[in-house]
This record gives C-alpha cells, structure tokens and sequence, in this order.
C-alpha cells in the first residue's frame, strides 16, 4: 500500500471565463485542498513543489473562452491557472526525473502540482544564478528572445531594430541582443519609467513613450528616418500599422505577441498589410516550443553573460499564491517593471 | 554624322493621376511622335522595336499618385505607361546585345523604345514557342510563380494549397505547380466560366466563385476542413482576413500581390492577423526582381513542361495599342481569361 503523506494545496484558479479585461476579483485563492505527496504506483509522471510562477502576458487569451483561434486552450474555470514556473521534483515516477531536482517549465498555479508529462520540463544544472531566472532570462522568455531576434529576424551588424513593449521579460533581453550584435535600437514603452530603464539600464539607443505619441508614425519617422530593419513585435494593432509604414525593403518582422489585443472583442483592422508586397517583408509569428531544441545551446550563450554583467535583467518578484491575481494584472496592464514572477517557496 | 531615319512612334499614355478605378479614358494613344532608329554615339543602351506588351495587374497601382508605400514610381501623366514587354533589338550600343536579338523585360508601351540599362533584359533562346509566353509563362510571371511556391512557400507533398485570382497569368502556373508536387489545390476566381477553366483546364481539384459565396470563412472551410498550409495570396482584403481564420499551424503565406486593394483610397483592415502569433504563420512578400537569377534554372524546368502539354498557359491576346486600354481595364476588372497580352508587331 502506497504510502499516504496528505498536506494543504492552495490554489490559484480562474472563478469564470472573463470578457474585456481580467481583474483581480476574476481569480481566487482555495486553500481547502490537499494532495497526497506520494505518486501512485501506476503513475509515470513526477510530483513536483513549485518554487517561482511566471506571470507571463500570454497568460491573458487564456482567461476567455476560445474563440476562432482555438489553437490555444483556455483555463478551465474552478481550476488553477497553468503557466511556466520553477519546481523541485517532490516523488518521481518517471526514470527521467529524481527527487530533489530542480526543473522549469509548465506547472499549476498551486503550491504543488502533479505533472503527467515531465518530457516538456528542462532540468536546472545551474543554481549560482538566481532561481527565479528560470522563469525569465534562463526560461521561456529568454528562449523566446533568443529564437526570435536570432533565428526569426536574422540580424545583420548595423540594421536598425525596433522593439515594442521593450521594458518586458521578452523585449529587455532582445534590446540586449540587439545591441551585442551591432544594431541600432529603440523601443517602446508606456510609462517614463520603463524609458529610463530600457535607455539606461538595458543599454538601448533610445526609447519613447507609445501614450505620449498621439501619431506613431511621426514618432517612428522620428527615430528611423531611414526606416526599420527589424520589428519585434509584442503589441500589435495600432503601432504594428505605424511600423509597417516605416519599414526598409526586405525587413523582417518576428510576430512574438500582441498584447493590445489579447482581451478586444474585436481586434483593430490593420490597414498597411499591403506594405509586404511592395516591401518583400516577411512576417513571422513563432513560439518558443518549436525551438526548445536550441535551449542549451542558448545556456551556453547566456550563462557567461549573465557572470560578466554584459546583460542585465530586471525583476519584479511578489510574495505567495495570494499575490498572484494582482501581479498578472499588472502585467496584463504594463505596471509591472521588469519580469514579474510570484514566489511561492524557497526550496 | 549619325545616320538618321525617323519613324513614327505611337505611344499609348497616361493622361493624369487616376484616383479611383482606372478607365479607358484616363489613357490616350499619340500617333503625333517620331523616333531615330539609331542611338546616338554616346548612348550605351539598346533601341528596341515592342512586339508584345503585357497588360498586367501590378500597373493598376503606378496610375495613381505616389502615396505612402513610395518604393513604387508612378507613371507619368504625359508619358507612355511601361512594363514587362517582348522586343526586338533595332540599334545596340551595349556590347551584349546585337541587332536583332529578341529579349523581354521592362519597356514601354509604345512602338520603339530607348533601354538605357539593358542589363536588366533577358534574352530570348528559345522561339520554337510562341514569343507572346515571353510576357506570361516564360517571363516574369511564370518566374514570380516558380519563385513564390517553390522558393517563398516551400511545399511538401500531400499539403493543401488556396490560391486567390487563381486563372490569372501567376494563379495558373501556380496551382500546375502545386499539382505537380503532388499538393491538393483549391482556386477562387470571379466567373463561373473560370471555375470551370481552372478546374478543367489547369487540373486544380476544385475552385470556387468568390463573388457567390457570402461567407468565405464558410466557403474555405467547405474546401479546407482541415485547414490551410499554403496560400498563395494575390487578392488581400476580405480574403485575406478569411483566409488567416483557416490556416494550418505552420502555413505559409507568399503575398504576391493585393489586387483588391490597389485603388482603394483606404485599404480594408486584416482583423485576423494575430492568427500568425497563434498558429506559427510565416507571411512572406516578396517580388520577382530578388529571384531573377534563378531565371534560366526555371527555364530549363518549364520549356519539357510546355512542350510535353504537361502545364497549360492560357493567352488572352489583343491587336495593337489601341486596344491596350482596353486591355488593362479588363485586367483590373478581372474580366479577361488568362494572360493578357497586347500584340503589336509579328517581327
């Protein structure tokens, strides 16, 4: 007979489907749960305790029921939010996992988390490092950065490089490639603040604020009046209108998110699509997991970095499951500064 | 002193800017000019007597004033319009080109012209076909074709293949392509008679009338139920918008052209476009000019094509300049069946 070690599982679920913006209130914490640390005998997945939760922006489409582009699977509501987080291994089931290791990937809003899949984890060999970084720099986001600037828009030294929601785990880290690979970069942001730490902290060349520029297209004049190489986009709408007026013959444009869009009910018409016949631009949305394949490859690049100081990362780390809903908020809202991430447990 | 021999050189022009649809009447053919048919001493071009002329869709466009999309020079009001033409060299002063070569390439729309930069000519090696596929299946757009599927769409066998304006000069070769490497492959066209030239002439597995379905989200996914990998896109707009709603995660877009689009004074918004984020879509414009050194590989492909009846091209041939207002407007109205060419010369 299995060995019963039952303890509290608090979680962090959706109440209901939300429409327009997801507020606070739209999530609640249960703490009426338990979970029995030992696996079953018939198990073939791992149990693991989750450390650090990523309170990413592609968690927004998430919250509302699918719709045309169902490829995404929204959360279910009365059960804890999913997402990419840091987690020790609790009991394992599977020859690949042992108890005690420390992995990242996609685990449950809650305190621990049966996980029937553990092939999609990545194992932690590097703990000199903050922990927390394997739910930005060292995770998904850093991945994401890395596949899209490198792989996705092919950057040539002196191309002019433009990124949108550049202060966010995403764009602060493809700023940085950028300027390690001899580009020219700006940003947008929405707030001073977030200009003054992309410009200061994250070495870019310039940076403005999208909310204080009633005419994007003047502002892109502004600052590219040579026109854009490369586009990262993580916005969408309006700016991705203005960006396609201002991009060079041959540019490429890495479709990353569009976050101005996640939560309309009817998303803004783009009006400048035609600029890709008369521009050969190429378009390209991607996801992080058809490049897990470069994950340590990417280690290997960012790690020395991370020890020499050449890349900064920012984080804006909250404390326990109860803090949850109102750091996705803020992200969903762009109050957060840097990579916002829940801490749920040391160890 | 140069010897001189003046002839007559009729000129079909524009008479100002369009806005709006083109009609007959914003173009004018002049009987009144002359031209020397030889260059004189200084020159380092070619004189070139016109043969054929192609009444192609991408100079709808270059009828309206410059706007925002300015990489494309408009014709001038007063001046011949010009084009991809088949023409006989009269006079050369470039040391490539001799006296009664046959080439094809840019040119004007009128009797004789004067290239100042032959370079950008193909010569003419093979006549035992019809030189008027030299505007159609054998120039520019039989490479554009060639070029946007295999090179810009990258297919593999068994995937499934939309193509818009589908019995146009590129649709055609197309969709002979994507049947040829093994792909299934569904049309929309404007008529009736040319779902039924598509279908049975160019051996697509089916095709439909665009302007009798209502709903083409309905219409694609009567044909595509299990979604989209490639769409060759020459229509923008509504189709476009539909299309995004059906592709497979992976597809591929090859913008090749927007013909909906050219002459609106406000282009329609894509609404759909975050399905690039979602499903992974690579959206690609592209022109021809970045391929044309694959030119004589994708002769040595098509002429055993041609001359074995294993593609079919479809001409719609008219008799001199002035019939080539006439011609364009049937173009731009998609009235014609096939490729449109002006004919103005046997020799």
């Amino acid at each position: 007979m299995a060995e019963i070690m039952e303890v509290r599982n608090k979680k962090l679920i959706l109440k209901d489907y939300v429409s327009g913006f997801p507020k606070e209130s739209d999530m609640d914490v249960i703490s009426s749960g338990t979970i029995n640390l030992k696996l079953p005998e018939d198990s073939k997945g791992v149990l693991v305790k989750n450390l650090f939760l990523a309170a990413d922006p592609h968690l927004r489409p998430l919250m509302k029921k699918a719709d045309n582009f169902s490829v995404l699977q929204s959360f279910t509501p009365g059960s804890p939010l999913h997402g990419y987080g840091v987690a020790r291994i609790v009991d394992s089931k599977h020859q690949d996992f042992k108890e005690g290791e420390l992995v990242w990937g996609i685990t449950g809003w809650e305190e621990y988390t049966i996980i029937t899949s553990p092939e999609t984890l990545f194992k932690i060999h590097h703990d000199d490092v903050p922990l927390s970084y394997y739910t930005g720099i060292l995770g998904m986001p850093g991945l994401t950065a890395y596949a899209g600037f490198f792989h996705v828009c092919a950057p040539k030294r002196g191309e002019r490089v433009f990124i949108s929601a550049a202060a966010g785990a995403v764009g602060q880290l493809v700023g940085q490639f950028a300027k390690l690979s001899g580009c020219y970069v700006v940003g947008s942001v929405g707030t001073q603040a977030k200009v003054d730490l992309v410009k200061n902290k994250f070495g870019f060349d310039d940076a403005f604020n999208y909310k204080e520029e009633p005419d994007l297209d003047a502002a892109l004049k502004r600052y590219f009046p040579e026109g854009i190489d490369i586009y990262f986009e993580l916005v969408g709408g309006k700016m991705l209108d203005a960006v396609l007026l201002n991009m060079k013959v041959h540019g490429r444009i890495a479709v990353c998110g569009m976050i101005s869009q996640y939560t309309l009910d009817n998303h803004e018409g783009i009006t400048n699509i035609m600029s890709l016949v008369y521009k050969r631009i190429r378009m390209q949305g991607y996801n992080v997991v058809d490049y897990y394949d470069l994950y340590h490859k990417y280690v290997e690049f960012i790690l020395p970095c991370i020890r020499e100081g050449k890349i900064s990362c920012v984080e804006d780390i909250v404390e326990g499951l109860e803090s949850g809903a109102l750091a996705l908020v803020r992200v969903f809202r762009g109050l957060n500064i840097g990579k916002q991430v829940v801490s749920l447990a040391k160890e």
